[in-house]
């Protein structure tokens, strides 16, 4: 990496060389100076390139970084970052929709009765709740891992990197899967706020196209996964040769020694394990998968190509399970005293609804290793009915702790007092073609040409 | 349904007791002139309503549609015209994404040879050739679904109703899983072109908003699927009942009478069988519900609001039989004669990807109610991988074979002759910003500022 000047500082005109200008419009991120640039016989200075850990010696010798991960260091922050802000992406949108829901009033349940607010509608629970569920639990584990990042930090400032290539993974797993959910949670809420959903003044799209953007940049989705795949591949291998593990990766100890699950109970911390044993099964069929292709000859790039539909499954668990267990340690861990009963009482029912929903929605990798009787399986779905009516008396006061101002959010649907009809008629007359009752091209254009035809 | 005059002739002044304006900026569909209209002591002639069906005469009296769908039916043919125009919008998707992984090239595979065209990455496949097997499968049924439309409509002239709850529901049900599939399946293409899907060029965003709003307009999704699941609570009641079934919902017959599955073979024809089955056995616990809150004493439409997750599973489980079956009776039936070897050969392909792929979807649908060993799991992945391998050197053929024209795609990426690089950088080119060297606000803003500062 390097700086260059690009402009003279008189004119302002590229310098000799420089082939310089902005890529034209895209979608979201508006703001955002995206550009083109050409170099043609442009020296940069030695003394121009950022050399914190590899570096170039005024002899032209160049010395390696100390760590190559560390290459990718700023990527790792940005990485635990991005994950935060999506989380809190995720959590705008549910505060909008949940807000929404609960002034707009449409279809009857009782024919007789009054149109409900449409959060009585129990599909609606479901698009709205889960999501709330969704951005809590990657709040906390996105805060995990900033505090991780931290102390890796000081690690490295103490020449100790050790960590760096836990964390690195964590990072690479934590960001696709939060920008990924982020991105679908964020629009299946704007679809969940109807016809106002795709209106400016909703800023739901702003809102979407921001997740969808950071599901491409610092890091393809798919590219992360991958790499995490491999680290995966690695881990199991130490796993089955009885290697030391790094902590996010423990859970594959057991797996690797052949051990088999044991019972579903279905109980949070039985829920978590069977994740984990699903993330550990698909980290062993993607490990089978891969020495197969090696013993057929292939090279380890082609085998690790041949097995990447595999390898980015297994990494998808693997992050699951880590933010599930981080969720379940905070809402049962030592904290609990640290807050009031109510607030506990909210939490296990957060909680119950992201264990039990992330089961379902992995639940043929959990069928796959794990057998559930049939009353079992009724289980979770009555489970899952169960708790969303638990939550729907709280779920506006849930999304209000989010704590987001009215001008943070900008939503005409989503705002604290709920005048949601007021605002968008207030900001639908601020339309320029709102400015007057008889357009101008009404005069100019459409009533010359009727009387022409007349 | 009716119309009225809203406007002067003369002025284009609103006339007495109307309001109208424009709703602001909305999300794509920039074209389409929403407005908002308020009506106030404004008197509607009686000639000036919709009489086709339902009639209100002279005297007063009102007189009722012969068949209460028929107030519907327009709605139908919508319906049925959204599910075809959505199957073109991902096959418009497909193809720009498609040829863009034939001419972009990243990240090697092996660290020897040259970075290859990204279509040559397993998972870049996996986003790629399911959308195309999708497309092909909507248009086909879609097709299908136009000529019931007919039918029934003929059907209709002669006052004959019968097919019309058949054809209502089938057109409710691929309007919501066509618009859905086709929203997430353009987004998934769009995110497979990189950063490069991003740009307004590109013209994904505008088919992904478009694909969008259809999930909304003409009855909105999860409506039309709880619309079908009630359909299909009564077709197992007549079915356990031994009365007759509409053709689509004729696979309730066995299971009904607790025929069991049989064995799985992984066949076309068995996998097939395997979703009806599956769809019968959601159709069934959601029956089972419904009639358990009945027993508790809740109202029919409590009931129905209560089991809504289940009704909605269901009906997606029905749509998707549908999909499958029409789609293997088209490649598997008597047109086979009329086609080449070389087309029926594709053909079987992107069947063979869409039933795969189609059971890895469903898989925790289908393993609830269908026994499936290890080996049997473990081949259809295998499946998968070796179907997307073979497809790969015919894909940019397949979409060729969509026949789009440029005009039509108007997508830097996703040209015929496949100049992504001078066309991407011509577009840029023409931005406002790329006019001139030295953008105006430099000698009228920054300049100043930055000489101020000096």
């Amino acid at each position: 990496m390097f700086f260059v000047q690009l402009r003279d500082e008189e004119t302002h005109m590229p310098l000799p060389g420089i082939d310089i200008g902005e890529i034209g419009h895209k979608r979201g991120f508006y703001g955002v100076s995206n550009g083109f640039l050409g170099l043609k016989n442009v020296r940069i200075p030695r003394t121009n390139m950022l050399m914190r850990n590899a570096k170039v010696q005024p002899d032209g010798t160049f010395v390696k970084s100390p760590a190559s991960v560390l290459t990718y260091f700023t990527m790792v922050m940005m990485r635990c970052v991005v994950t935060r802000d999506n989380a809190t992406l995720l959590a705008m949108a549910a505060t909008i929709a949940t807000r929404y829901s609960a002034v707009r009033r449409q279809s009857p349940i009782n024919p007789n009765e009054r149109e409900p607010q449409i959060m009585d509608h129990v599909t609606q629970q479901l698009k709205l709740f889960p999501e709330i569920a969704n951005a809590i639990a990657y709040q906390l584990s996105a805060n995990k891992l900033w505090s991780l990042y931290h102390e890796t930090y000081v690690d490295i400032e103490r020449g100790d990197f050790t960590r760096l290539p836990e964390l690195h993974n964590l990072s690479c797993v934590m960001k696709a899967l939060c920008t990924a959910d982020c991105n679908v949670g964020a629009e299946r809420l704007r679809l969940a706020c109807g016809g106002h959903g795709y209106l400016t003044s909703a800023n739901m799209h702003l809102i979407v196209s921001s997740a969808a953007a950071a599901c491409s940049y610092e890091g393809e989705n798919t590219v992360l996964l991958l790499q995490v795949g491999r680290f995966l591949m690695k881990s199991w291998r130490a796993a089955t040769e009885g290697k030391p593990l790094t902590p996010t990766a423990s859970y594959l100890r057991g797996p690797a020694r052949g051990e088999t699950f044991g019972k579903w109970t279905g109980e949070w911390a039985n829920i978590v394990a069977a994740i984990e044993y699903a993330a550990a099964n698909k980290v062993r069929l993607a490990f089978e998968s891969m020495s197969q292709r090696l013993a057929q000859g292939q090279t380890e790039a082609e085998a690790a190509n041949g097995t990447g539909i595999e390898l980015t499954q297994a990494a998808e668990l693997h992050g699951r399970s880590f933010v599930a267990a981080t969720f379940l340690a905070y809402v049962t861990g030592p904290t609990v005293s640290e807050r009031s009963a109510a607030l506990n009482r909210v939490l296990e029912r957060l909680l119950e609804l992201y264990l039990v929903h992330t089961a379902l929605r992995h639940l043929s990798d959990i069928l796959q290793c794990i057998s559930l009787s049939d009353a079992e399986l009724r289980s979770l779905q009555t489970r899952l009915e169960s708790v969303l009516k638990k939550i729907r008396p709280d779920a506006v006061a849930i999304v209000d702790g989010f704590d987001f101002h009215d001008r943070c959010l900008s939503s005409a649907l989503g705002s604290y007092d709920g005048n949601v009809y007021e605002r968008l008629f207030d900001l639908a007359k601020q339309s320029p073609l709102n400015q007057e009752p008889v357009p101008k091209s009404f005069h100019k254009v459409l009533k010359p040409f009727l009387k022409s035809n007349l």
